[in-house]
């Protein structure tokens, strides 16, 4: 089994998808093949032994085959035709925009690319912390209250302290807690460099918050359930070395009906929507209640940490892969049409 | 001006798409070019005077140029190069699958292909039935009372008659009233010949419909309102014929007060989700307030027939397209890891 490992891309996550990727090559057993995706959308074939930082930042990999996508595959150019690159399956591991936005999901069903990642409806509602909670309170899973707020209409309803983010981001970027009145114009202004569209939450000092992964093969397999340790909250910085988490860790220590209300929340918001991918959702506990923070369903370095057996979870999501629907095209109408017309 | 119009793809609705293409011809007063997608996702350049249903029920486009997408545009390959087809806009014409829910969306965006219809996250919303009825429910639009079904689980608690629909198909295929308990089973294996999910909604019989259809450039320039005269409800044979259609209709005859409330609801949802598409929402009135019924992000032949000047309508629209943000992918983080490493 040889995994493709598709990252970088445009992105304001671009950064933390290489190191994603590059945590990658500690903790999967597969034999690995590495496709990048540059800023300016171009892909390219890097060899296993050659991925470090420096042969993204310092352009080395303009050096390598560039590849083209066609029905079934990446493609290199030879003399005279062009060449399949061989893998069995490609883990989508592009973080935030042209990642988890649907886009490349949405290629790679339209060229039956076989992979591991969220599919386009997953993306959208994921991506949209808006629309997380819509689906979130569709299901009855509880979220914090909110208030979406656009450039024209800065009128901000929530009590101190609240929590400021872009509408579309993930990985912390763009968000800060407001404490008072004279650092709002700060944070929206952040906010509002990453999207058009903010979202604003309360703050909750001191909230506790549990990470669990998962998949669904023929049955759900479940990470453990971390209890993240917490500054304030992570920033980007801090959050950045997030992605090149390869050390197993400990679960939470929690009592077993929280850990179940947990999990039975997780089953809800993954089935049938996340089919493919392999998610971490962040829940918040208040009042012995379980509310959703948010859907990370390609999360950090794959959330592997999480994971006893992080290899053979991705092997058994691969078996289980959503295929598309089979649309027969017959001309039936326009031939019935054509006939009418007596043509 | 130029306009490109993509249609047909794999899709259920492929053969619809054809027909809204050729309407388009005696609608449109912009020089026109066709970009067809065949059930296999090649794409083929059709000249404007070749396009005829026979040129591709018979396979007659396969003669023609065939393109590839590239940064910035469709190519076709000459004998030692490649040109890019030239256009202004592209139309995205093709209804259902591959066109409405998304993916040729993201084909266009990730590509800088300019293009007039809904973006990503607007083609999920209006494409998904259940996210439709979420998006109006948070914006404080009414919806139908309705349930969603799976395979596993029949139990309708909706009374009778209902109306049974494929979660995620558009032109009424796979749909029908069910009046008794044994018209169930038939209503469903139907549906679900088309998707996994299915979504139960009341039939009122007799209720009062309005389809509005609009634009956002620097404001909002909406259509006429039209009552669609109906059978009991448009069978896909007849809603087909209605993707034909070219000739503008009269307004219908309703209270300036109900007008209002129409106008008002057709902008909330499209604001500001829908920008860069030219949409056609279909709303219900009951007891005096407008439910919505459904979102058409690429309504059957655009809607032509509601608007009183359609080309310079896709004019106004094609020139406030939204942008994508820029995104400067510098790697200050990774420098400075690296700075930080010595290396």
């Amino acid at each position: 089994m040889k995994i493709a490992i598709l990252f970088g891309a445009k992105s304001y996550e671009h950064e933390i998808s290489i190191v994603s990727a590059i945590a990658m090559q500690k903790v999967l057993k597969q034999e690995l093949l590495y496709i990048f995706c540059d800023k300016d959308r171009n892909f390219y074939h890097i060899p296993v032994d050659k991925l470090e930082a420096s042969c993204i930042t310092k352009g080395k990999y303009k050096k390598f085959d560039q590849l083209f996508i066609r029905r079934g595959g990446f493609y290199k150019k030879s003399l005279f035709s062009e060449k399949r690159i061989d893998f069995t399956i490609l883990l989508n591991l592009v973080h935030g925009g042209d990642g988890e936005d649907g886009k490349l999901a949405s290629i790679l069903e339209f060229y039956d690319i076989d992979f591991i990642g969220p599919r386009v409806e997953a993306s959208v509602i994921s991506y949209n912390k808006l629309f997380t909670k819509m689906y979130a309170k569709e299901l009855g899973i509880k979220v914090l209250e909110y208030q979406l707020i656009s450039k024209d209409n800065r009128d901000i309803e929530i009590p101190f302290p609240f929590i400021v983010k872009p509408l579309r981001l993930g990985s912390s970027i763009g968000v800060t807690i407001v404490e008072n009145r004279d650092e709002i114009d700060y944070a929206l202004d952040v906010a509002f460099e990453f999207d058009n569209e903010v979202l604003i939450e309360p703050f909750i000092k001191g909230v506790k918050e549990y990470n669990l992964a998962g998949i669904y093969s023929d049955k759900f397999e479940l990470s453990i359930i971390e209890e993240p340790k917490k500054e304030k909250f992570l920033d980007f910085n801090k959050k950045y070395m997030d992605f090149s988490r390869t050390k197993q860790i400990l679960k939470a220590d929690i009592s077993e009906e929280l850990e179940e209300k947990i999990k039975e929340s997780f089953k809800k918001i993954y089935n049938t929507l996340f089919r493919g991918a392999l998610i971490r959702c962040d829940f918040f506990e208040i009042d012995e209640e379980i509310y959703l923070n948010e859907i990370n369903p390609i999360p950090g370095s794959m959330a592997n940490y999480l994971f006893e057996t992080f290899s053979s979870t991705l092997n058994s999501l691969y078996r289980h892969l959503p295929k598309p629907r089979e649309i027969v095209i017959d001309y039936k109408y326009l031939h019935s049409i054509q006939s009418a017309k007596g043509k």
